[in-house]
């Protein structure tokens, strides 16, 4: 399990990428796999859909059952909602005795967080707003508490083209008790060529784009702009 | 202001070393120099201690004022609890006219995940201890928030020679909301040589060794173990 950072080359570990070297066969969504083209060469290349995650997960598992050196990249860390706790779950329920090794990769909040300034520099939360495996109760019910703790909150899953809402009614819990001049940063397809950055605030931020490869910031009372620059101070005395 | 990840060559982004690469000037805690050796022969290399963080950002500022190229190094990710903000805010505060980049890394707590398994899975909170920038009153309401939300929680900074009660205090309170049996896994200088992990659970945690470079990472009520992993399920359906 190979997480590959955001975006391009520059984003991966040499770790990731010695796994991927030494690896036969190489599993992931197609647009994972053209992020590594240059690694791959003379390898058998498995691509899947974006929805077809737990077919990924049983195919890597069958072919290292096989003896094969299997790499199942996912952009990100593929310990934050990646596909880590799955390909484990599923590792557990076939009973599969393959050695599996999870490498660690800059996650896309981070990413979003380093263009954007220095949003996450002190207490946060990150918290997925598709109530797909989730129910929506539960959701709310966690927004609702970071937003009362002063969290700044990663909501991950923002938007996608069937579930428009959910953000809409986050947005409402954190107006309900942050000002709307509360910065929040949105990077979309961070790291990659097609990479836009906004900085905007909490009373205005639902008009930007914000689609599924888009990582939203929604600051803390502490937080502010300093330029174009969006941080959440520590406290340091200066 | 580069991050390096948590350990060694291994966890380092291209993109970071590069920066380094790249720069005249390094400077950094005396450990995180010692970590990219490697890269900096022939280099500038500018060591303050531990807690010298104004220093160092202002040294390195300094630096760049003069023209020259600078890289500022951190561990893990610098935009978690790390020094991107302090940077950006000492160079508002000082008008410095110099370009700034942030290079995020692997963060200590994706690390320590990775190692332990996926206990990252789902929504988390990361939570610091440490009530010298941050007062006590406001860091237990945000755990009891947190508890209370069943979000995976990690207590940053959470135990040092100084500070010794409030890991004991964080861990009551979610003892009162989650059962002793909660998986708690504890990674220490992760991707070092010295690395040491512990799984262990709720009720028995304290009892381990916890240090300035630990990462404890607390389940929720889904979280457990899977033979010698610690995995919070997603939910999909298997």
């Amino acid at each position: 399990m190979v997480g590959i950072g955001p975006g391009g080359p520059l984003d991966r570990t040499r770790r990731a990428e010695q796994a991927i070297a030494g690896s036969q066969v190489i599993v992931g969504y197609t647009r994972y796999l053209d992020l590594i083209r240059d690694l791959t060469a003379g390898k058998e290349l498995i691509a899947t859909g974006m929805t077809r995650e737990v077919e990924r997960c049983r195919i890597a598992l069958a072919r290292a059952r096989e003896g094969q050196t299997v790499a199942l990249v996912s952009s990100g860390d593929p310990g934050i909602y990646g596909m880590a706790g799955l390909v484990l779950e599923l590792a557990a329920a076939e009973n599969a005795a393959v050695a599996i090794e999870i490498i660690p990769g800059v996650s896309s909040s981070g990413a979003a967080a380093a263009r954007l300034g220095a949003p996450l520099m002190c207490d946060f939360a990150t918290i997925s707003l598709s109530d797909i495996l989730v129910p929506w109760d539960t959701i709310r019910a966690r927004l609702e508490a970071v937003a009362s703790a002063d969290l700044v909150t990663v909501p991950y899953n923002p938007r996608s083209k069937k579930r428009r809402w959910q953000l809409a009614e986050a947005a409402a819990i954190f107006r309900a008790v942050r000002p709307g001049t509360t910065p929040v940063g949105i990077g979309t397809a961070v790291g990659t060529a097609e990479e836009s950055m906004v900085l905007t605030d909490l009373a205005n931020f639902l008009e930007s784009e914000i689609g599924m490869r888009s990582i939203v910031i929604i600051g803390n009372r502490s937080s502010r702009r300093l330029g174009d620059w969006f941080i959440t101070p520590r406290g340091y005395a200066l």
